[in-house]
């Protein structure tokens, strides 16, 4: 039997788009032999939807689109498609109003649903809000084969695999208890680094231990903060991959289930991926382009500091969109270094990207003098400072509005953890590209771009001390503790959960963990009105990050 | 039995600080005779945490700081206070690693846990993102009474009273089977309109069916964008009110459960709430206050346009704040009316704040030289009317930067609804204070004000055309509805979940329903960098209000 694997790029809402992409893939896989269609975890509305789904138009509209599509696919394939169904008992047996399921359509008619048994709701994931969990293993047969259904997290909570359960059941042990004889795997797997390893690893040991073939179909493509990698992949009995598909792109593939060996073959696989900063890179040009264009942007605007922050963004933006559609803005003050402007052109020279030079002295001068009578007697400071963020934040909106261009901000992680950002200043944008990627990995990424093509991040740029430029001779590390130990102490507290103490613990100076831990929890006002960054981690600000802003911290 | 009802405002994670307060007041009480307190949901580090939550060296604080609180209340009193125990068969069993709990306090030692059986997973609630959900009926006994304890969401799943079910479970009606002689409820019950009436209505039916008094005991304060209303109160086995508590302060009472009559006695009841915009009023001034004072802000600047949004603020702040810890700052530009700065300078001479008048013509010179290369040929648009608020949101960050103030934005909902408001210009602010108060809403409540008092709202800046004054003779409805149309379309698109269809079958035009619609997907991107706005609505923008960006609308 012929399986066709479909990895889709959805656009959240596109109802009618997206049941297009579906029945294209559809007619190409029966034109091509195929019994049966694998289509991503709510792949009709796009994943995550959101607060779509609490206006019943909305579900109403999908149930339409569902039922046309089954009498638009061929009569012959049997299509695996993500959608919601209502939950019909839940006002008589309280639960709530909908299931996350996989719709099968056959012969012109939707013939069964398959309910999501685990709804993951943590870090940015919300099922609980919407859905009730499914209460039965989801499994039909099709020509004598049996086919287990699971949708996502379903395969996430092997107690083995894990040393712990997540959840109280695990759907693949029922499935197997009930004999199929291969298991799916329906997806909207977020991207986050080194994700896809863990993947095949979780899987494999599912694969070998219940002596399953699986095939895993994850949806691809960025959707506001969260960008899905792709790379579907199968394993046979034995837990060896036997088809990999592309990463950040659209792809199909057909997988052959021998019905002698009752196994998956051989077929297509892709080579795993090339290493952290190449997936990385990957990742943030996808999630670029897809909320260029998801929001009907074609090109893009940012400002050109001289800095590594902004060089990567352009990097990324020309790669993303064209260099014909990025424009480069070069933005100095008095306080602004010569290299600042050299090296800002060197590189959209090396881009081949457009600038634009305007000088914001003038624009300072001004703002002074409205501020000379209330500000008497006071010190140059932050005020200050922010001004010349806020005055060139001011400029990129001005352009981004008479243009129609989308801006980029350019913050990275370690900034918008510590709070060394200027709120309505370089935090402007319509998308904070490399918010999630600390300032330690921006070096490494330019280091991976510059050895992977001709020089594109000019020299200087990588080896000057890092400057805000905002008054003279300022350096980050004249607020900052250096990169190397501010990511460290950030990674253990966000990403590792970890005390002050247990920080200190590894060796940490405890005045630096403090402070640091300060500034993390006073930034928080910042991140609460940041654009959504693209997350590339376990632990990213943005909709997985709930913290309160008025609170008092317990352990300082 | 005397019980007391503390009604606390913690602070997020103050752990000392709340635990504190529970101290003193567990030392009056049992001062005046009390055996029973009852302290409000999650008391000991206050509601919501949020991803506090998820530190684990925050929960063992919190364990750490009971077990001394056991210790400090007077050992012949019994406390109820709000906490999170460890779910220990999380690991084994699966489930989220946390209870949401209530600790029992007595001689010095934790007795007892209750934990939460019913977690509210909708609108700004995520309770499923951190508990698991208690199996089993709570109730303790005490001088031979037995008594049920429930926490805020328990008591919302009285299938008589709602007509449908929201959980399988009804815990009070398991209580009752259990022969209980009072159920108390501990709650964090955030405020909404009207919905005091709603709790009041809710328990006396619950009252009267299963023949329990309830306490219920809430908590006070505003917490971000949400406002806890206090307004505590209990019910005899009749279902009336025998006490009613404060609203919007802290406050504490005890009440008198009579043993032989096994129902609680006639205590102090406070009038109920006289009508919709004074509690509406009540819920900012306390939400502006303790967004201030818990984020350690004495003083408040904003911008005073001489239209009605900002002067509503202004009277919120000043009654938050005090009339000396408020700036008005008014800055008009070359298309301002001569009536936008006597209408300001009128509303603070009536409000007795301090004013700065900052005129903006000469920045909009220098942004229009700086970028006049650039935008060569075009018109005069979005792009220049947006950077007349962007100048003035920077000298108000300025001005809240040098000297420490809290801005407060002055945006009300019907304009964040359609995006009628500029990003980083009349947004800015640490406090959106009317962002879920309709256009509508802020007329009726600046009458109401003046009703109530002195006129402080100047006659024209109520009668006047309202209009943002970006460009020569511009108002509001020049590119809105009228709002009574537009508040009404508002309501039934976003707290009705009506289709468009529906919208119009209600007597709208369907030309202005959809545009409406369209403008407020469209708005997102504005929505999603807004500061937290203080809630009053059952559908708030905000933590609530969970919306992609980048996507389609099915129906437009």
């Amino acid at each position: 039997m012929k399986i066709t694997i479909a990895q889709l790029n959805p656009t959240i809402g596109d109802l009618p788009g997206n049941a297009q992409q579906i029945l294209e893939v559809a007619q190409l896989s029966a034109a091509t032999g195929a019994r049966l269609l694998l289509c991503p975890e709510l792949s009709l509305c796009g994943y995550p939807p959101r607060d779509l789904l609490l206006d019943p138009s909305f579900v109403e509209a999908m149930e339409m689109t569902l039922q046309k599509l089954a009498r638009d696919v061929p009569p012959n394939l049997v299509v695996l498609v993500g959608t919601v169904v209502r939950n019909g008992q839940a006002p008589i047996n309280g639960g709530k109003t909908l299931f996350n399921s996989i719709a099968l359509l056959t012969a012109g008619e939707v013939k069964q649903f398959f309910h999501k048994r685990l709804l993951p709701t943590y870090d940015v994931f919300d099922e609980h809000r919407y859905f009730e969990p499914g209460s039965q293993a989801n499994y039909f047969t099709l020509d004598e084969m049996r086919i287990g259904v699971t949708v996502c997290e379903d395969l996430w909570n092997d107690e083995e695999f894990w040393g712990q359960r997540s959840y109280a059941i695990n759907p693949i042990a029922e499935l197997a208890d009930l004999g199929v004889d291969l298991v799916v795997n329906l997806s909207a797997s977020p991207y986050t680094v080194g994700k896809q390893q863990f993947r095949e690893l979780m899987l494999k040991h599912s694969a070998v231990r219940f002596q399953q073939p699986v095939i895993y179909a994850n949806q691809v493509g960025g959707n506001d903060d969260l960008i899905f990698d792709g790379r579907s992949f199968a394993l046979n009995r034995q837990g060896e991959i036997i088809c990999r598909m592309a990463g950040f792109a659209t792809d199909s593939a057909t997988v052959e289930f021998a019905q002698a060996q009752r196994d998956l073959q051989l077929g297509s696989v892709l080579p795993a991926d090339e290493g952290e900063d190449g997936e990385i890179w990957q990742a943030l040009v996808l999630g670029v382009r897809d909320y260029a264009r998801k929001c009907r942007f074609s090109q893009a605007v940012l400002g050109l500091s001289g800095g590594v922050d902004s060089a990567l963004v352009a990097a990324i933006a020309t790669t993303a969109l064209g260099k014909e559609n990025v424009l480069g803005v070069l933005m100095p003050s008095p306080y602004s270094s010569d290299h600042s402007i050299s090296d800002a052109l060197a590189l959209a020279e090396n881009l081949g990207i457009k600038t634009n030079i305007l000088p914001i002295g003038s624009l300072m001068q001004s703002f002074d003098q409205t501020l000379a009578d209330l500000f008497t007697g006071t010190e140059f400071g932050i005020a200050e400072e922010n001004l010349q963020s806020r005055i060139r934040g001011n400029l990129l909106m001005a352009i981004a509005n008479k243009f129609g261009y989308l801006l980029l901000s350019t913050g990275n992680k370690s900034e918008m953890a510590v709070g060394y950002c200027t709120l309505y200043g370089d935090m402007n944008g319509g998308l904070a590209v490399i918010a999630d990627v600390p300032k330690t990995r921006v070096y490494s990424l330019c280091h991976w771009l510059n050895s992977h093509s001709s020089v594109l991040i000019p020299e200087n740029i990588l080896t000057k001390a890092p400057s805000a430029e905002l008054k003279p001779g300022q350096v980050d590390q004249d607020s900052l503790p250096p990169y190397e130990i501010l990511d460290d102490i950030l990674q253990r507290l966000i990403h590792n959960h970890q005390s002050a103490a247990q920080i200190v613990a590894e060796g940490n100076d405890s005045v630096i963990v403090d402070r640091v831990i300060q500034m993390v929890a006073r930034a928080e006002f910042k991140r609460r009105q940041a654009p959504p960054g693209l997350k590339i981690t376990d632990r990213a600000f943005g909709t997985g990050w709930r913290m309160p802003i008025a609170s008092k911290l317990f352990n300082i």
